[in-house]
């Protein structure tokens, strides 16, 4: 996606060859009107195939995911990231460890908002070890519904979360492809 | 906003006297196209007051505030819940009490996304006890930059919040005024 990228590459900054600060325009502050093209986008490649809900992780990929449903006019389900385990049976949970911040949590859905008939499009911000991405997979297909697609804004292609998506089966869609971020240096894989 | 109050009355759930359960449309399935409603009304209701950011609060309080930033087409600027505290001067910072959680944390908006010219409109998705959106409005004022208005979608009108931020002076402007949760029943103030 030409606009995202050219974004990236006049306001992102490598702040090491791992970390790309995109806190002016996607995370902390946030473009709203670049969150709408970014909605757009998804949903325009995912529009033939009869989503029935988007699901996302708090709390970044809500702005770019809540577009995405709007475009395709189906709700958004938003994983909460619980500290503890629920003990009851109303939620469908996994443990998440998120590599980046070094924690773990417990990614939660209720039981309400996900059907055995759903066709569900993940949406995320960010693509690093896949660990959030594949444990909403989780929790859809523990409920017998289908992960149609995974949407990714800005994925980092040289850590291992898109080959372990790719390995999984999914059709992994990102916006804008990291190939390095080596020397201060933004390079894109395409 | 009728649209949003009659929502309520379908689909939320006085679970008891203090808490309205909203989570099929607001907090953990979203209604975007209710959203960009919640959206519209709010851009309506501030639009010559020469708003020049929307701030709001993760995580719940994204989805509105985004479409309120759309409307205005004004960056969003989502104040992060930090755990502990930052020690340098990149950031504004304020313990905040959720007496509804019975946690604290400190509210995080950086330096770059504040500028003392700014007119500043938050928005948030529950006003209860005034934590938060007084937490918010602290910093803004601490950067010397105006709180021109809070946009609140659901306010519990019995719980201290709206009295606080009167009290400080604010221009309050809630979509659903709830006056009671009494015996499972949802009556609105007006």
């Amino acid at each position: 996606m030409y606009l995202l990228k050219n974004r990236i590459l006049t306001d992102g900054k490598a702040i090491n060859s791992e970390i790309l600060k995109v806190d002016s325009f996607i995370n902390h502050q946030i473009d709203s009107n670049l969150m709408k093209e970014i909605g757009k986008e998804f949903a325009s490649h995912f529009r033939d195939k009869n989503i029935s809900r988007v699901m996302t992780i708090e709390s970044s990929g809500i702005a770019p995911a809540l577009m995405t449903s709007l475009e395709l006019n189906v709700p958004l389900v938003v994983l909460k990231k619980q500290t503890s385990k629920i003990l009851n049976d109303d939620f469908y949970q996994t443990n998440v460890i998120s590599f980046t911040k070094n924690t773990t949590y417990n990614l939660t859905l209720s039981k309400k908002y996900i059907k055995p008939d759903d066709h569900v499009l993940i949406i995320d911000d960010f693509l690093a070890n896949g660990e959030a991405a594949s444990g909403a997979a989780k929790l859809i297909e523990e409920a017998g519904a289908k992960v149609i697609g995974i949407g990714i804004v800005i994925e980092k292609s040289f850590q291992p979360g898109r080959e372990k998506l790719d390995n999984l089966g999914f059709d992994v869609y990102s916006l804008a492809r990291i190939k390095s971020l080596s020397e201060g240096k933004i390079e894109f894989l395409d």
